[in-house]
């Protein structure tokens, strides 16, 4: 398959970051163009050579393009489409590193126009970092990447999009944008606002007798709550249902205890490990996980 | 200070077994004993030499011991109290590593004899693995170890119990079992029930798609669930209190979503962010936590 001529990333920090520079590695014939709303980062990713081009001007990174990729937070994405869609090329690929993929589609058919392809993309990589010195060449390797579809989805442009993660290291799967939104505000948003409620239930003081096991637990809950505050509310409804999901788990606990029941207790510890050991070793099986 | 005579561990589990190894590393002249309930393990236990001599029978094991440690489930500990009771020299600590203290001391005042010194120990170490087979004998290096005291303990047993674990490599400190039960419950017990309720809501269809984040936040809930399941049965209140907490502010964030307050959500989530980040500096200074 040809390489792509030219790519734009709009958003510099750890994930547009790790795209510019791993396009860079990856890439022998493509060029890549950066973006970002912040002049003093443009001048950093000039500085560390993040992408072939910093462009100061959104409109005009985009328009020699055949693939944007929003690595901003997703409540800026209706915005920066509404802004480039006059200039991007014809068939022009749209895509995003954003969490949440039921709203972005739904803006990129309100906004973008009809010589342009919007699919989503979610890298399931990154970490509780931030940031443009945080962004590496290898963050993409092994690291599973969602792309997200609707029926009128043109195949090509999609197979496009799939060999471009993979080249970047991706696994790639596919699946709509209604059950991304399900499945990741299980495993992903809930568990962040579950985090970030652990620690808020708590005082300082309290927090300074934490073990390897609460450090652990809590973990996510440094992420950028910029880009969190986005991903949860842009995924409302799913997080609401979630959050009953939990509560509802830890009444079960709850009532077992209330009620003097050990064995009660015993049997919802006993399905949680059971559960978990049958993840550990379904992705130590498919090499996610190192032994 | 005198090295101590003979100690008796009961229970030869990972803090069983690591114990019993690393008083044979440290302590020069000290006998150790070990004995549990189960056959079959006393023969691993001498196969592997993790104690120098395993007893068969447990009254005869505590009968010459200047510390005995008892090393099981904490529901166990009152029915070993009152069988070992009689058999203990005079003059002799006994201790524990369960992880709540308040019932352990209730129970060794009603059913040990006067002429011995009940003392609790929490060793903060251990992991989600379980079994003598994960017994090490640097399990303590650097550990906090919580000692429990009431207003009657003798300063000079607390003063032996607390350098036969300096002694181990822990970092010692005391409080009541008043407040190590509180403290215990928000910062061990109620992540473990959480981590084991992120489990439970979820079907093991939508588990695959887990990425690190998740496999960190639940890594918790991997530990036995027969200890567990002692561990929050004998803190009840302070978990029931505990659990009202995580669901209060689970509902903040889920108030936040449904009223479309982003601002709202990102304070609640820069609040935690802060406060981990705090836990974090304080580890690092206390050398807990590596760089």
């Amino acid at each position: 398959m040809k390489e792509l001529n030219q790519i734009t990333v709009i958003g510099l920090g750890l994930l547009g970051g790790s795209i510019g520079l791993t396009i860079r590695r990856c890439f022998q014939n493509t060029k890549v163009i950066g973006h970002t709303h912040r002049a003093t980062t443009r001048k950093k990713a000039r500085k560390a050579e993040i992408v072939d081009e910093v462009c100061d001007r959104l409109k005009e990174s985009v328009s020699n393009s055949e693939l944007v990729i929003l690595a901003t937070p997703i409540c800026t994405f209706e915005n920066i489409f509404s802004k480039i869609a006059d200039a991007l090329p014809n068939g022009c690929i749209v895509t995003d590193v954003g969490s949440t993929k039921v709203l972005p589609h739904k803006w990129a058919e309100k906004t973008l126009l009809g010589n342009t392809q919007y699919i989503g993309s979610h890298p399931i990589a990154g970490s509780e970092q931030r940031g443009l010195e945080f962004a590496r060449d290898d963050l993409f390797e092994k690291a599973i990447c969602i792309l997200t579809t609707k029926p009128n989805t043109e195949r090509n442009d999609l197979h496009k999009l799939k060999n471009f993660w993979m080249k970047l290291g991706c696994l790639v799967k596919t699946m709509t944008p209604e059950k991304h939104d399900k499945v990741f505000a299980d495993i992903s948003h809930i568990p962040h606002i579950t985090a970030a409620s652990l620690i808020n239930a708590n005082d300082s003081k309290t927090l300074k007798f934490a073990g390897k096991g609460f450090i652990d637990t809590s973990r996510i809950a440094s992420g950028p709550p910029n880009i969190w505050s986005d991903i949860i509310i842009t995924n409302a409804q799913n997080n609401v249902k979630g959050i009953d999901k939990i509560i509802k788990e830890l009444k079960n606990i709850k009532n077992a205890i209330k009620n003097n029941d050990k064995k009660q207790i015993e049997k919802l510890l006993k399905n949680a490990r059971r559960k978990r050991a049958a993840l550990i070793n379904y992705k130590m099986k498919q090499r996610e996980l190192l032994p």
